[in-house]
C-alpha cells in the first residue's frame, strides 16, 4: 500500500531541473480490490515471452496490463524505453529498506544504493523530525535473471530496480514505512538530478546480497498443505546468517523443529512472505558479496 | 491463518473425558483463496436478519454458509444451540491474546477469561520450552450488541467468543502466534472439562474493555480515498491509553498530525486493522471497567 498511496496523493515533489518524474499505478484493478493482483502476478508478467504473447480474450487482465505498461514504457530490452524505473514494493517481511536489481553490472543503480547507504533515511519519526539511521539499514539484492529470464515491472526500464520495505501487512498503510518510502523515492531523485548536472561518483566497494536459492515449507504430499511454519528463531531475521544446523521450521503438528541443511551459511531475505505461499517459498538464501564500483559521471555529449 | 492451520493439521487434542470438541473450517472457500472471505464478510453474517433471509440464487456464498452453519450449530438462540464456541482469529494489530464476547454477564466466557489469565500462554518460545507471560496479556473486549445484533460466528452458540490474536500479517502463519493459540485452546478445553467435573471457581473482579465507539481515517470527500495514516505513536499502540490532544492521524501529502478530539481518555484497540479499511475503521475506542463475577458451578442435576 505504500506505493500506492505515494502515487494516489502522497508523492514527494517530482520536478528537479533536468528531468520530471512520473507516477504509474502499475495495477489498478488490483489497488481497487486491495489484492496483490486480479487474475495473474503482474509483477511476473514481464518476460519478454510474455511481452510477446498474443492476447485472447482469455487472457488475464494482468498480462494485458503489461503490455499496456511496455508500450507506455518500454518496449523492454529496446532503445526507446525509459531511462529509469523505480518500482515500490512492500513485503511482510523484516527486511527493511531493500533495493532489487537483475544485475551486479548496473552501476546507476549500484551507485544509488551507495547514496541511499549515505543518506538518512528514517523509519521512526515523524517527517519533522527524521533521526539518523545506521546505512546498514539499506540492502542491496540482486535476482540474477539475465534479460531474457527476468520478470518484474522495473526490468523495462533501461536501469530498473524494486524498492522493497517492510514489514508491513497487506492491506495496510504503516505511516512510518510510508514516510520512510517517500524520503528515499526523494533522496532517488536528488541522485539522478545529480548526475544529471555532473556530479562525480567516486568509485569504491559495495556488498550485496546475491539470490542463490529458495527453500519451499514442508508440505503434505497429498494435499499439498504446508505441515510446519518458519521457526520461531528464523522468523523476522531477514539478513541474518543461517547456518547449517540452525532451527528452519517448526511443524505444526508436534512442535519438532527441523534444521536448516545445507551445506554453507547464507543469508535469509524474504523469510515467511505472505505474497509467495503460493510461489512454494519459504525462504529465499542469498550470499554476500563485494562489489567494486568504479567512478562514475555522466557521459558528455 | 492461524485457526485455519489448527483446523487443517495443527489441532491439539479435542477430546476430554466430559466431551469431545468439534473442529469447523468456518469459511473453506475463502481458506482456498488465502483471503477473509469471497463475496461477504462471513463475520457479518450471523444477525438474526441475515440468518433468516430467504436465499435466492444471486445470494452471496457466505450467507448461504452461515445459513449452513447456523443449521449445524445453532439455531442461534434456540435451545439446540450448541453450548460453547470458540472462534479463532487473527488480526494484523497489535492486540496480543484477547477474547472478544458480546456481554459481561456472560459468566462461562468471563470465568474462561480469568483462568487463561492465570495460566502461561507464551508467545515466544517452541512449544518445548514454555516461558510464563504476564497475565495481562491476557485481556477481554467487549462488544455490546444484544442477541438482535450481534453479528458474528460465535453468536450462535449459548457461550460464544471470538480468540484474537495478533500481530499477523494476513495470509501468513507465524509459528510463536500459531503455537500460543494452540496452548490458548488447549487450557479453554480443560477449563470447560473442569466447569464439567464440578470445579467451583471462585469469584471476584476481572478488568475489561468496552467498545464506546469507532473512528475512521480522514478521507478524500470526493474519492473516499483515505488522506492520512494512523500515526507512529499510536501506531501498535493498542490498549496504550489515548488521551485527547494525543497524535491520532499523519496526513501523507503534509505529514501534519492530526490530534486525538475525543472528550475523554479511551483505550485504542484494532489498531490500523487491515480488514478494516473497507469497514471504515481506522481504530476502535473502549473504555475500562471492572465486572464482578460470581463463583461458578456446574449445576447439578
Amino acid at each position: 500500500m505504500g506505493g500506492v498511496y505515494l502515487v494516489q496523493g502522497g508523492a514527494p515533489c517530482l520536478k528537479r531541473t533536468t528531468f520530471t518524474a512520473q507516477t504509474i499505478l502499475s495495477n489498478p484493478r488490483a489497488t481497487e480490490a486491495r489484492r496483490r493482483y486480479t487474475e495473474a502476478d503482474l509483477n511476473r508478467c514481464f518476460t519478454s515471452a510474455s511481452l510477446s504473447t498474443p492476447l485472447s480474450a482469455d487472457s488475464p487482465y494482468e498480462l494485458r496490463r503489461a503490455q499496456e505498461l511496455n508500450r507506455a514504457l518500454g518496449p523492454k530490452g529496446g532503445p526507446g524505453a525509459v531511462d529509469v524505473i523505480c518500482d515500490l514494493h512492500n513485503t511482510t517481511t523484516n527486511m527493511g529498506l531493500c533495493l532489487i536489481g537483475y544485475s551486479t553490472r548496473d552501476w546507476i543503480c549500484l551507485h544509488l544504493y551507495r547514496y541511499l547507504q549515505a543518506r538518512a533515511i528514517t523509519r521512526q519519526a515523524a517527517p519533522s523530525k527524521p533521526e539518523q539511521m545506521p546505512s546498514a539499514s539499506v540492502r542491496y539484492l540482486v535476482f540474477e535473471e539475465g534479460e531474457e529470464g527476468s520478470y518484474s515491472l522495473e526490468s523495462m526500464a533501461k536501469h530498473g530496480f524494486a524498492m522493497e520495505m517492510g514489514p508491513q501487512p497487506q492491506g495496510v498503510l504503516r505511516a512510518d514505512l510510508f514516510f520512510q518510502m517517500k524520503q528515499a523515492v526523494t533522496h532517488t531523485l536528488d541522485y539522478i538530478e545529480l548526475f544529471n548536472t555532473g556530479t562525480v561518483f567516486r568509485g569504491g566497494g559495495v556488498e550485496v546480497y546475491r539470490k542463490v536459492c529458495t527453500l519451499d515449507y514442508p508440505r503434505d504430499p497429498h494435499t499439498h498443505q504446508i505441515t510446519a511454519a518458519v521457526h520461531p528463531q528464523l522468523q523476522d531475521r531477514d539478513f541474518c546468517l543461517l547456518s547449517p544446523g540452525d532451527p528452519l521450521f517448526l511443524t505444526l503438528a508436534g512442535g519438532e523443529t527441523l534444521p536448516y541443511e545445507g551445506e554453507t551459511p547464507l543469508y535469509p531475505v524474504f523469510v515467511n512472505e505472505g505474497a509467495y505461499y503460493e510461489k512454494n517459498i519459504a525462504v529465499t538464501l542469498a550470499q554476500k558479496e563485494t562489489v567494486l564500483l568504479p567512478p562514475m559521471s555522466v557521459q558528455r555529449e
